[in-house]
Formats: structure tokens, C-alpha cells, sequence
């Protein structure tokens, strides 16, 4: 057990936007959402997913929409409006949150209803990175219902998912929800027990971008390589560096998809790497051949302070260095490629593991 | 108190689609669909407004979607699964279905729960005619509150709107989820009281447009012709009479939408009739000038049998007549001109009484 102070926030705010692969939410923007919260309730406690009782309701948030509209129409409230809806569906109130996702802002959401109910966040989440769409969680890869969802915005309106065939289901009924509501919401959704976390979550993966943003800080006020110090917290490589030379990026269908060129500088000069992304990065092509993929984690980051570079803040002219990182094991299984490798984005292309060495 | 047996069911889809303006539905697949049901359960019992109890509760029910995909993709039991969703949101089971409109297919859908519930319709409805969207009843400009609403496919997938600004919310979140559901869903909501659906409602309306029908066809066998006999039975005048000679017609973002132009005969012979739909028909100018605009009715029957020819089934060629009929007088109000008058299909045109002489 750890509780979340004002200082964690920034940490935990890197390490979740390099986790995030580019999406899951503008970090720094959760940041202030969180510390707001935190300012005015307090720190929030965090459990490990061991210290959770047998009749523990775990209740999970995040917010959804295109990366781009998210900086610009910021969230306030709406996952706590969420999670009362669930509340008041089920009959049945919640007894700690849980992330959807651990990139992005995702990371700090449940810090939002926490602090509004006084209720501690569980050191896990439903993707141990980020993704675009909602059936793409391990809890539904693993047998937690992906319904009743409650979806909210800023205005009060309120929609219930309350059955659907599937969880691709929920996502296209709330995708086209969450349009209506102007492109960004936020959402709560499967109510958990214990043995349902244990099991089906990636865990420890809070404690995990704390740990990563700490390394990135601590490196700063060192003059250390804040990429090394990062690659020696948590298994991963470079995969390229360079000049972003190109963007290609439209809001479409209520998410943020395209690409972006990066010609090579140094030990990569005249290399090209492009990535292609839908609010996350989903592969990465040096020259032509594919170097990482989804689930394995593509990176952008900056070279000189190794700040993350969300989808929503590529721009031509930055010097960044992109990561790899092996994707959580529970999306490496034959149910979890199928939900979120790549034949799920429409790639025509066998998933094989990143080579580390 | 009477009874709709099967012989009826064929008045009140020739009434409804005439009071259809062009749209509620494909009113002989909705004509199908009650046939079965009271093949099946026996003839359906309705209740004058009188006659309702103190303690009614009545449940609002209807379809939504586009008439151009209605007619390939047919409904099955989707109101009776959003009744039921919305008896288990409330906790409160419906005594009395209530139509959301009593144009079109929209008539008969009451049939469907009311029947498989064991169910009293009531002869009353929320538009005495056709409107194409969700916020355009008299129940909600009348104080009725526009949620819960449960829409839900035939495949399962139910989605609730529990709470939202205003009912044209509702209708933005409940297209959009139609949408995704394949262009035609239905939806249960507005559970109501006695006093309420006395208040609000337009009254009388299911026996309205079975009398229409009664005249149409009793016209039909005894060689009358059946437009004088239709406005024998309601205030109407022909508006025009002519041949279809161009149409323009799309189904975009969940409606049926364009226009049709019809070249005069007879005493209409070198004139021109335009009409503007969106589903329902909205607007008819002769020549330039507009000579009937909602909530008064336009109605495309055929010339030899009165058949009413709703939106998905204009065609070139057509020998049409188009009938003009005073819309419902809780339309005519300040908030019904507001709701579903000429501006809220953004025609910037003043509405007057369509002239009957």
C-alpha cells in the first residue's frame, strides 16, 4: 500500500506517457486534473492488487475520444459521474477504481473518482499500455463482462450500455456516443472482484510508470541520459532517432489516425523510420521493414529530456528518440492477439516478438 | 374500450400511412409484423385516455432508423426487449403502451410489446402524425421527461440514455447509437402517467387512423374515389395532383433525406410541386411558393387507390396525389412551432394555417 502525493503526479505523468505509445490522454493535462484532487482531498491510497479483499466491487474508469480533441475540450468530472451511474445500476458501490489503461492521463483518471468518493486505486490496469479502443482490455480477453458501461460528459448527459453481444460492441456503441458528446468522455465499466483483478489485470504497472518517470526525473537533475536511465528500469531498446520530417494526422470517426516520417540523425542517418498510429502507435517501419509492432510498445520521446511525445503533440522539426518495448505477456496468447495484435488494426502481418539485443 | 383484430390491422396501416407524411415506417411491414403477434396472442385490447387508472404506468414505445433501411432490415421484437429494459432501469412494470407516433409503422409498434407483455395500447400517440426525430413529441414539449430511453437491436445490444440536458440529446445519443446498430432500432421510454399522457398526448389518434382506413378501403370496394372519402372523414384539401418526375433521395447520418417533384395533371397541368423531406415530408411549394409546411401534414397517396407511398417507396413514374391536412393544435403553440415547426428543420419561414378552402 502507497498513497499518491502531489509530487508522484509528475512521475507517474512521464512514465505513463511513455507507456502510452502516443495516446491514452495528454499526460501533463491528467497531471492537473489529478492534482487539483489531490490539493483539495488529499494523497490517494494505492493497493496492490494482493491487499484487495474477496468482496471488493473494483470498479474501472478511463476516458475515451480522439487525443486531439482532448487538449483542447479538457475533462473534468465526468468518470466520477460514471462511476455513480455503475453505482446506480448495479446497486452495488464500488470499493476501489481501477485503470483502463496505464498510458496517457488513463494512468491518473481514477485518481479523479477516488478522491471525489474517498475510495483507494488499485495498482493495475487493463492494458499495461495504452489502445485505442474499449473491448481491447485483458479483463475482457479474460472473461470479465465488458457491460454494463455508463458513458458521461461535462453536460450531465449519461448513456448505459447495459447488453451487447461482445465487448466490439460496447466500443462502437460508445465510440458513437462519445462523438455526439463533442469527441472526448468518460467512462466506467466493469465491476470486478478481487479474483477477477488478480487475474485478469496487468499488475503493478501504476507502481511500474512511477518508477519510470522517477528514473527520467532523477536522470535530469543528474545530467544523466534520461533514455538510459529509463532502458535501466524496464526492458526495452532504440529503435531509431532523428527528425520528425513529416505528419500525417486526422480526427476521424473519433480518433486521431496517421503518421509520422522521422529521417535518421546519427548511427541512423539515411534511415527512415515511419510510424503509423490510431491514437496509439501501432508499427513502426525502418526503411520498409517492420521493426516493432503491436502489442510490443513504440515510443516517441525526446532525445535531450526524454519527455514523452503523445500523438496529439507531434509536430515537424522535433528531435526525438523512439523506444521499443516488449508488450505485456497477457497480449502475447492467441485470445490476446486476436483482440489487440495486429490482424485486430487490419495488418496483414504475424506478430513475432521485439528483439531486444 | 375495443379491440385491434387482424382485419384491422389493414385500415390503420392505410390511416397511419397517410397521417405518415412520407415516414413512422413502412407502415405494411409494420401492418406484417401486428399480424403475427395477434395471429399468435389474440386480438389487443385499447384503452380510450378516459379510461387509464391514476396508477398507470405507461411506456412510451417506437422505432427509430431510417425508412430506406427499415424496408431491408426488418424489425422483430426490439420494443418489447427496450420495454423490458426500461420496467428493470425503473424497477416499475408498464401497465399500458403508449405509440410514439401514429404515423406510419409507428402506429402498429405498441403491438408488439403490448402483445408478448399481455399489454392495453392506448388510442392516443406523441405526434398524431410523423416526426423523424426522437425530441419531436408533444409528451416532452409538454413537460414529459425525455429519459430513460432504452434502444436496443435485434442482436441483443441495449443502450439507455439515463440522463441528459434536453430531449434533443436524447436524440443525438439514440441516432448515434442507431447508427451503429445498422440504421433501424427500437426504443421504449418516457414512462408516464394517466395525467400525463391525458396532458400531453394526442388523443383519439389510433382510432383516427383506422377510420381512415375504414374509408379508404370501404371506398375502394363500393368504386368511390377514396380521396374524397379520406377527407369525408378528417379536414384535408388536395394540394396537388400530378406525376413524379425526379427524386433525390439519400439516407446520410441516419435519416432518409432529399426531394421529390411532381409535374402537374389536370387542373395542375403546367405546374410544378417540390417537396422536401427528412423521412417525413416537410415542405410543398407550388412553383416557388410554399402552399403547406410542418406540423401541418403532406401526404403522397396514390391517385386510383388512396394508397398512401411513404419516403423509401417514391419512385419515378408515380400518378400521386398530395393531401394537405391541419397539423395536431398542440403543435401550433409558441413550444410546438419551437419543437417541430418550420425553424427546427431550419426553414427560415413563418408558419401559418395551412388554407382549407
Amino acid at each position: 500500500m502507497w498513497h499518491i502525493s502531489e509530487d508522484d503526479l509528475e512521475s507517474i505523468a512521464i512514465g505513463a506517457g511513455i507507456l502510452g505509445t502516443g495516446g491514452g490522454g495528454n499526460p501533463y493535462i491528467g497531471m492537473l486534473r489529478a492534482r487539483q484532487m489531490i490539493r483539495e482531498n488529499g494523497p490517494v491510497k494505492v493497493l496492490s492488487h494482493n491487499e484487495l479483499h474477496e468482496n471488493d466491487n473494483i470498479v474501472c474508469v478511463g476516458g475515451i475520444g480522439a487525443p486531439t480533441v482532448g487538449i483542447e475540450k479538457v475533462r473534468d468530472k465526468q468518470s466520477y459521474y460514471a462511476l455513480k451511474a455503475i453505482e446506480d445500476f448495479t446497486g452495488k458501490k464500488a470499493t476501489a477504481i481501477i485503470s483502463n489503461e496505464i498510458g496517457g492521463s488513463n494512468s491518473l483518471e481514477p485518481i479523479i473518482p477516488a478522491s471525489l468518493a474517498g475510495l483507494p486505486i488499485v495498482d493495475a490496469d487493463g492494458m499495461g499500455r495504452a489502445y485505442p479502443e474499449v473491448q481491447m482490455k485483458t479483463y475482457f480477453v479474460y472473461g470479465v463482462p465488458s457491460y454494463p458501461m455508463a458513458v458521461c460528459d461535462e453536460k450531465g448527459n449519461t448513456a448505459l450500455i447495459t447488453e451487447a453481444l461482445d465487448a466490439k460492441w460496447v466500443e462502437r456503441m460508445a465510440r458513437a456516443v462519445t462523438i455526439q458528446m463533442g469527441g472526448v468522455a468518460c467512462y466506467a465499466l466493469a465491476p470486478m472482484t478481487a479474483h477477477q483483478v488478480q487475474t485478469t489485470a496487468v499488475l503493478d504497472s501504476l507502481s511500474l510508470v512511477k518508477k519510470l518517470g522517477d528514473a527520467v526525473r532523477n536522470a535530469r537533475t543528474t545530467h544523466e541520459d534520461p533514455i538510459e536511465a529509463l532502458l535501466d528500469v524496464h526492458p526495452g531498446k532504440v529503435l531509431f532517432q532523428g527528425k520528425i520530417v513529416d505528419l500525417d494526422r486526422q480526427t476521424t470517426a473519433g480518433f486521431a489516425r496517421g503518421q509520422v516520417v522521422i529521417e535518421g540523425m546519427d548511427q541512423f542517418e539515411s534511415d527512415k523510420l515511419t510510424i503509423e498510429f490510431q491514437n496509439e502507435n501501432l508499427i513502426a517501419r525502418l526503411n520498409s521493414e517492420i521493426i516493432c509492432i503491436v502489442p510490443d510498445l513504440i515510443c516517441i520521446v525526446d532525445s535531450e529530456r526524454g519527455e514523452p511525445i503523445t500523438t496529439e503533440l507531434l509536430r515537424y522539426g522535433f528531435r526525438v528518440t523512439v523506444l521499443g518495448f516488449p508488450g505485456p505477456d497477457l497480449w502475447k496468447t492467441p485470445e490476446g492477439l486476436a483482440t489487440a495484435g495486429p490482424s485486430a488494426f487490419g495488418y496483414d502481418v504475424e506478430y513475432s516478438d521485439l528483439e531486444l539485443t
